[in-house]
């Protein structure tokens, strides 16, 4: 920590997230003067380490963010709609991971790399996308700068940590139960996920799709400012523990061929090609633990169609799906000089 | 067995696929007076149980096929090349399971549901599609007769047991390593598949695509006969035991609705709909193993374009995708008097 720094509360500093938020800020040298971890009643008291100390768990209410810079919100979307209201109106810039705000017309939803320029002035609340959406506009917005996308259509394979520690102590749990023949029931999970793939995450709309299905489209058509462009999600949580995984289809306005969409991908900030198939070449779910940049690989020309591509994405869904991308706003912000340092 | 039967051989007895083979032709009561179960050098000599007897293991020659009617192929595709010809020769009906011959003009490629009637005269050698294909064609079958189709997208998420028993007792061992912090290296897949997913399923070809996606594509095409079909693949590994599933975009000619399709894929032979995800009604992986039929959900029209749906299939990969497709082309052949029984 510096003294001339921010006062940065994180709320939810207890949960997967906010764990990795804490560790973010810490590990890229965010200026912070003071650090206010924030958690329900029942976190409150503990302590938890983060810049070097011990730091005690305060529970979030209503007067939590006197004299706070920056609120990193990750504590679910209801806390969102309660607190972020009062943390903007004791000044602080709230960023927040939850979906509250996220569709909001007066707040923007930011991929600092995509559409980082909405980050001009000052917002009381900005949002961070959805994991799953923020990874795939990262290599949508480079094909899209250089050739135009017409349509998407992904399928995804998204890690347990998805739903926080619990999803991932849920895949130990049934995993052990399995191996010993001692089934252990789903909580976290509407299935048992170990061993097996669930075609749900979230709850299901009267259109059929699911909530997250519904994210993916809403949210990249408001971050790539392109309200009209169809988008076909299929969301699937499967047994592992962290990074999601996305198979992406894309048909553009005019053809690229393999190779130069390789090297667009590549030259994007954010994105990392790792796309050499014939040599073993391409992310997985373990390659992207713990990086903060998104991977692509498997980028090929459709054999059909003259303008479509394929590509698979890789992200750790806790870092550039969440804590990082909100540690990436909380940054563009203090170097744009739109955050107040005491 | 029936003395009144035909001379069933099993090539490759031994293996995942084989085993399944000579229990659904038990469990089918398939007309079989004697059976000889066929395999590699290594495991001649050994018994295996079937029609309620112990059969001992011959091995797999050149001369393995004299007086035998049907030949069931599950012993790769090297071994189909090899020894199909001789059983053709000695006068079996060879049905392969292998890749081996299913490109051949001159050898149907069958599902019986969609083009059983390719079974209506005598051929030498009767190749079964690739797994991950069956149970998508039934789908996209169903729905073509009805409305046309104009493209598909699929993404796979297929088991371990598409890569044998060594598959996934390989799953299982890493699973066990990773537990104990014992890292297993991998043989049969790639990479690590335990708690990750893979995208590559066979080897890559110079269009970047795998050969499974390849098989998804060009099978397709020959099964339902639309040569110029549009169909794009992306064919991920993932950490299940058995049973593949498939998340699957299809653009048709003309609109349905949702429930209007549920109708046409409920209607449609082999094909089970369950799908009332607001219920909880979708089907897994686990929900199909064991199954001979393949289960359809998550029907939905696309958010965005008029004529598009979405579908998720689950399959028993080593019993509709393999061993069930088999012995039902020779319950056709069968029935249709096509086979000379002794």
């Amino acid at each position: 920590m510096t003294s001339h720094g921010y006062r940065v509360a994180v709320a939810g500093a207890t949960g997967a997230v906010g764990r990795e938020m804490l560790r973010m800020l810490e590990e890229r040298a965010f200026p912070v003067s003071e650090c206010v971890a924030l958690a329900s009643a029942r976190s409150a008291g503990s302590t938890l380490r983060a810049f070097g100390r011990e730091v005690v768990v305060q529970e979030l209410t209503e007067h939590s963010f006197e004299g706070v810079d920056v609120a990193l919100f990750s504590a679910g979307g209801d806390r969102s709609k309660q607190f972020a209201p009062f943390a903007a109106r004791a000044g602080a810039v709230v960023i927040d991971n939850s979906s509250a705000w996220r569709m909001d017309a007066s707040v923007p939803l930011v991929v600092p790399e995509v559409n980082g320029d909405l980050l001009d002035t000052r917002h009381p609340i900005i949002a961070n996308p959805n994991c799953s959406t923020i990874q795939m506009v990262l290599a949508l917005q480079a094909l899209h700068q250089v050739a135009g996308i017409r349509r998407v259509v992904v399928s995804t394979f998204q890690s347990t940590s998805g739903a926080g520690q619990g999803g991932m102590d849920e895949l130990m749990e049934q995993t052990r139960g399995f191996l010993e023949h001692e089934p252990v029931q789903p909580r976290v999970f509407p299935r048992s996920i170990a061993f097996d793939c669930i075609p749900q995450i979230g709850s299901f709309s009267p259109t059929g799709y699911t909530v997250e299905e519904e994210k993916m489209i809403f949210e990249t058509r408001k971050i790539m400012r392109l309200p009209e462009l169809p988008v076909s999600a299929t969301c699937v949580r499967v047994p592992t523990q962290r990074g999601h995984l996305e198979s992406v289809t894309v048909d553009l306005e005019r053809p690229m061929t393999a190779s130069e969409a390789q090297a667009t991908l590549a030259a994007f900030p954010g994105l990392t090609l790792v796309d050499d198939p014939a040599s073993g070449k391409y992310p997985t779910a373990r390659d992207c633990e713990g990086r903060i940049d998104t991977l692509v690989g498997r980028v090929r020309e459709d054999i059909s169609l003259p303008a479509t591509l394929h590509l698979w994405i890789a992200s750790d869904n806790l870092l550039k799906g969440a804590a990082w991308n909100a540690v990436q706003i909380a940054e563009v912000l203090h170097q744009k000089r739109i955050l107040r340092a005491r």
